[in-house]
């Protein structure tokens, strides 16, 4: 038997070289194909499909016709992953089994059956990606030890970079679920309260310092209950997949708002991930150890496998007078101290239950060198060294107009595990 | 036509004078009358009923029959209030109408029918009080200038009691809705990292300063678009009705996980809710000014008319040696600086959406006085100035067995507009 993560797979279905989704792939999301956007789950005509090449394979309908299915329970029928994420990893492993099987290029069923083909395999452009999840809970982390040290160095001097607690578990807070937008909405501009240094007092207006973060995010798969916490040896058994995160952030509103309690206004405003959730499964091959963790963490923070994945990640931006995006950051998700598998079991220590479909972020995952940082806060150093682009303009932070990219990959012998992108213009207040 | 908030309304049903529930409150909950507890809305036996006296009127029933309606739409088939939080002022002053005149000694329909009485009227210990609302977003605000400054005197001294944003906007924080738990759940006691300050690394274990603390909060009726601020004048259109909320707190977890991102797992382990939300039409003759606020805030935050409320809040501790609580705090709503109406459009404004059955919990609400503080950290004055309690105990912070209470109420004129309980033991780690 082919195991879905084989490297020489292939697929009938035309893959390019440096398409984000090969056979190996096999992201799932959620697509509409008429009918005006709502929200996952309200849409009668939201189906949950996977990605291979340019085209979507529609599982909803597979589902329906038998042609995929574990034990007669469905679980793409309400226009959301969450179902299929409450399943658990025998039937992640099985549903993707069979998906792969049938695009396999020695598998007959769908290769030369063109009216079922017709019925189940779209061309990606032809069809409208919604968000894949309903997002019960929304946690952000802060695990890049050079994005809260660059940070930390900006606000509070190199010596102190580093919070005493940093080092010794995964900071993180509560997010705001409402405001998580797909790749391709797009983001206007927030206006809220903000305080130079020299006033006296507080104003109201639009942000002035728009910023992005480069992030990764997971989503729970089966939940835990309250007061019980998951151990970390078990934590890969409720970590569905992956996704990429933009986690928008103003600048000016968050200096003002943030103490004691921590962000809030100025992230609440929009999060955006992007379409497609790369199963925990496709990324096995890229599997890589974190930094190494010193001094040693506590005990239910300890793990004795690697849990890092090789996951080159790049940030791109496309002003208004630019014909193609350009790239200013180039990071990877290896870099980050702290692996998901430590967010969870820290996240549920105290108690804390997980439901399926709960979002957990990485927060920015910058790099070693100036060119891997993850915010323009950080490229620019609070806009003090502004990023030139292509065609003579300079930004310090993100203007109307400025469209900004993430995208991600796993590079393999010959193919890639993509994550598509994540992407969104900014309006004007 | 009788006001549903005419003082001298009267019910058949028996109310008495001390009671919380006369006709003048009918507060909404969900309550089960068989069957294991589970979430709102996946209980098929999940009821939404109005209290009244010691019985709870049972309005899915009575929907169902045709007693009480609006449009031939169902609002409370759904075992939760979501629907009906979703439908609007019009519709909730409809069936608060509807429902009071059913109730009234004048009205015959119930009162001499006794099948139909006994078919949706249920004395309340017959019952079981579930979570009255499926909660999207949960936020916690810290809009007790008491509480604040005594939280800041505590940790950074007198003269900087209070951060320069404070007066300026309500402060807050995104809590976690997963653990919120309904009253009589009891509450395990978390074990987490804390570090003393002496020693040189964290430890791990039982949390040795378990907290409660006195708030409130409001749920938020039809929600708002992304990117559409709330303006405060149409703020109270949103704002459904009102529960009793105990945030758990444990103070040594939080002391070292909350720099710089704010609270997490010393709050996310539970928060307790009352079951009956009370509507905002009920507590509208106990409407009062807030605290003057001065520095006037700024425009989006200014309203013309007073939206406190003078509702009357205490606090109550029994151990395992006491027969009886004791109480440990009496305050009162009308000292919380920010209004509910400010809560709502500062979260909103730069954008944020809002969604039917969000809740928004108003922060630690800390009288003027020692014995109105609202948190055991504040009693205590951080654990130096135990409280006494009878029979000769003492408490610093919460010990294992000991049941935390907390009731509220407006006193009308020989009647309460009351909000029950909320109330949790702790149990041994």
């Amino acid at each position: 038997m082919t195991s879905t993560t084989d490297p020489a797979l292939r697929s009938f279905v035309p893959v390019a070289p440096d398409s984000d989704f090969p056979i190996q792939n096999l992201p799932y999301g959620v697509f509409e194909t008429s009918g005006p956007t709502a929200a996952p789950g309200e849409t009668p005509d939201a189906r949950v499909g996977v990605a291979i090449g340019d085209h979507v394979l529609d599982l909803t309908a597979l589902e329906a016709h038998g042609a995929i299915g574990t034990g007669g329970r469905r679980w793409f029928g309400e226009g959301s992953l969450n179902a299929f994420l409450s399943a658990g990893r025998s039937v992640w492993s099985e549903i993707r089994s069979q998906t792969s099987t049938l695009l396999r290029e020695d598998t007959a069923t769908l290769r030369d059956d063109s009216t079922l083909r017709a019925q189940v395999l779209r061309p990606l452009n032809a069809v409208r990606m919604t968000l894949p999840v309903r997002i019960g809970g929304y946690t952000d982390f802060y695990s890049s030890r050079e994005h809260a040290t660059n940070v930390g160095t900006m606000f509070r001097g190199a010596e102190n970079a580093l919070m005493p607690n940093w080092l010794h578990l995964p900071v993180a807070y509560h997010g705001r679920a409402s405001s998580i937008v797909v790749s391709g909405t797009p983001v206007r501009r927030p206006r809220g309260q903000t305080k130079a240094d020299e006033a006296p007092a507080p104003s109201f207006g639009p942000t002035r310092l728009l910023d992005f973060e480069l992030e990764t995010g997971f989503f729970v798969g089966p939940g835990s209950a309250l007061g019980e916490p998951i151990p970390i040896e078990r934590a890969e058994e409720h970590i569905f997949g992956m996704v990429l995160v933009n986690d928008w952030s103003a600048r000016d509103i968050q200096k003002w708002e943030y103490q004691p309690l921590g962000p809030f206004l100025a992230k609440n405003f929009a999060t955006s991930i992007s379409p497609w959730v790369v199963p925990l499964e496709a990324l096995e091959p890229f599997r890589c150890p974190g930094p190494v963790q010193e001094p040693e963490p506590l005990e239910y923070l300890r793990s004795t496998r690697p849990q890092s994945y090789d996951i080159r990640l790049e940030v791109l931006l496309k002003t208004k007078t630019m014909s193609t995006p350009h790239r200013i950051t180039l990071s990877n998700f290896k870099h980050l101290y702290w692996t998901m598998a430590q967010q969870l079991a820290h996240h549920t220590i105290t108690g804390c239950n997980m439901h399926p479909g709960d979002l957990l972020a990485s927060g920015t995952i910058s790099g070693p060198t100036k060119e891997s940082r993850g915010s323009m806060l950080e490229l620019t150093w609070r806009g003090t060294e502004p990023i030139s682009l292509p065609g003579g303009e300079e930004r310090k932070f993100l203007l109307d107009g400025d469209e900004l990219l993430m995208r991600g990959y796993a590079q393999g012998d010959g193919y890639r595990v993509g994550f598509g992108e994540v992407s969104g213009v900014i309006l004007p207040s």
